[in-house]
């Protein structure tokens, strides 16, 4: 039979980790924490599992963590989201990103997606016969030139999809970035898909740009975002996302089909501490900028150059001066030259530029992580 | 804009479920136990979670929970699966005939569904381009005519969905049921999606007629199955699938795009539950048929007519003899007149068949709450 997904291999994600584990390399590729979320979290989940809430949660997901959503909305960007009609829990932002694209992606309709993207986007939207129409940031900016997206919108273009702050490469959308936005959007009546799933990663104090704050903008957009990145659990694999209720409700129908629903007990703590603990997200910019300038640092003295990522727990470093060769070689030979795991960054583009020499470290690890991997790479 | 199911509302589960809140009436509509799984697995997440597995699972879930699936297949079936390339654990059993689905089926494709069916097969196919060729069983037996589906195959026929024991009317597959399914698979090159998650609610000692046990079908099938409906933990949203390899590697690309991963430490205490406690699965049907045999002796007296339930842990019952009206209006009014929340049947239907007058009550409740429903449904 013919594969639906026939140029789709395994995510680079799972490689690199299971190519770390078996080298055991020190692990910077796939981007999750070596440490864990507060234990006032962590130990809530039992106290729900003892108190029986183990059946279904509503589909929508628990009242008492869409109101602690709610609230946080309103904290952070002044939105005013319904409770019961514009937050929907999912399991993990991926879920909401498939539901979204699943429940407003036809055959003939063209999605923009910036490249280098996470790989999630490009293959939700060939499933649902859409065109992904690929547009190319570049180093050392990655910035993103709204003319040319401009230029790319045809009579078929459906949807936008961005991601600020950016992952792979850490980059994050100005007010201007915000405006231009709802500009081309607005003009083309596009829906707009925000991944925001690194919100409160946002470095130098710096605002997230989150698409909620631009209140015409959000009309049309569905905003996405992760308690695994916020609460260091990606392991519990629960998102949300935030949309008027007329997307909304289209997501639903999709959401109802594809999981119906996420991990009560989780769901359950994570509405406790996510309520009784505001300050977690407040202080997460300078715990995280913490990492970014320990780890960069200690690479100071290696041959990679860089600049200090603005925001998510990734650090691109240019290889250059230590092997002129493409990154995927680079990361494979990496794990046997250094021991350490970090994520090509070509995989990301559907048309890699020529000669980029960049690979991406994940920096969300204990310091003694961070200063083994350094300490590795430095002899390179 | 359009809708992409433009004829899809909210679940039945959802909306009864609501319901029986709203009016405090006792819930034997969406299926859920009311009981806890034992208390060694509920245990056990805290124990993992404390250990600090809260990131990632491996994409194809923890190789623990895999190689307890594989044990378990083989001592239940006698089937032998691959533990890398036959298994993947899934966000619930709905995410995986989701993936399947959206993995296989192409625009212009037909997929048979027998109806009552389970209520997200049909829109799934409908997302993905295909078209749901619905064939309706009827009461009381609920009998697949294998001829009736041979006739409804075309050239566009590419996959039949299969649900034993079967969600709602509790009817199980004759091993001639297997056969014949076979052959029409095998003649037409068929996909079959076999959704088995009351593999372990089979009643009065009768084998559960997987489609493992037959190893020719196997070789071109997809069995889905729930650990929620076998350990009592419905919210916990854990399922898998087991496929040959060829047909799980396209599964997998979806699955890793749809939810990448399902939580670690619940199927971490999964895990080590499943393979220390075999005799779980073993003694389910004897734990509900007692629970069915409960309430239907209870309900003997009530002036519903009812043959027992061969499987799962639902019991369809008739109501003609109550109220001579449509099975949506009877379920709303038995909220209001008895407190107790069930659900129609009718709803599994496209073309539901006319006069029927059957609702679904779910059995896996305690003895309590199945007595207290009797008392009030045989006031009626
Ligand atoms: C779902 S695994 C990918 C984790 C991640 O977002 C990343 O490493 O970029
Ligand atoms: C996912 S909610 C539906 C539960 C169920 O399978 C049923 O009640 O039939």
């Amino acid at each position: 039979f013919d594969s639906k997904l026939p140029s789709t291999g395994t995510t680079i994600f799972t490689q690199m980790s299971e190519l770390a584990a078996k080298h055991q390399a020190i692990n910077l590729s796939q981007g999750f924490p070596d440490f864990d979320g507060p234990s006032e979290l962590l130990d809530r989940v039992n106290h729900y599992i003892q108190q029986g809430a183990n059946q279904y949660a509503p589909m929508t997901g628990v009242p008492s963590l869409r109101q602690a959503i709610q609230s946080k909305l309103k904290r952070c960007y002044d939105f005013q989201a319904n409770v019961d009609s514009d937050i929907t829990v999912t399991s993990g932002a991926t879920e909401a990103i498939f539901a979204t694209i699943s429940a407003f992606v036809r055959p003939g309709d063209e999605v923009i997606v910036f490249d280098p993207a996470y790989d999630s986007y490009d293959p939700a939207i060939r499933l649902n016969g859409g065109t992904p129409v690929h547009i190319a940031l570049l180093p050392p900016t990655f910035a993103i030139n709204w003319q040319t997206v401009a230029n790319a919108i045809t009579d078929n273009t459906k949807a936008i999809i961005v991601n600020s702050p950016h992952n792979p490469t850490g980059t994050v959308f100005s007010a201007n970035d915000l405006d231009a936005l709802y500009e081309i959007a607005e003009q083309h009546d596009l829906l707009v898909l925000s991944d925001e799933v690194y919100e409160h990663i946002v470095f130098e104090w710096a605002d997230h740009q989150s698409v909620l704050r631009h209140k015409e903008l959000a009309k049309r957009s569905v905003v996405v975002s992760s308690f695994g990145k916020t609460y260091h659990t990606t392991g519990w694999k629960i998102g949300y996302c935030v949309a008027p209720a007329p997307l909304m409700t289209e997501i639903r129908k999709v959401h109802q089909y594809l999981t119906f629903s996420t991990s009560t007990p989780m769901q359950l703590a994570l509405a406790d501490f996510l309520s009784t603990h505001p300050e977690h997200d407040e202080v997460l910019p300078s715990f995280y900028q913490q990492k970014r300038d320990f780890f960069n640092k200690a690479m100071g003295e290696s041959c990679f150059t860089f600049t200090p990522s603005p925001g998510t727990y990734f650090q691109l470093m240019d290889y250059s001066a230590i092997k002129d060769i493409p990154d995927t070689e680079f990361a494979l030979w990496l794990i046997e030259a250094a021991g350490v795991a970090a994520i090509p960054i070509s995989v990301f583009y559907q048309t890699p530029p020529e000669d980029m020499r960049l690979v991406r470290f994940c920096f969300a690890k204990q310091a003694s992580t961070l200063s083994a991997a350094a300490q590795n790479l430095i002899t390179l």
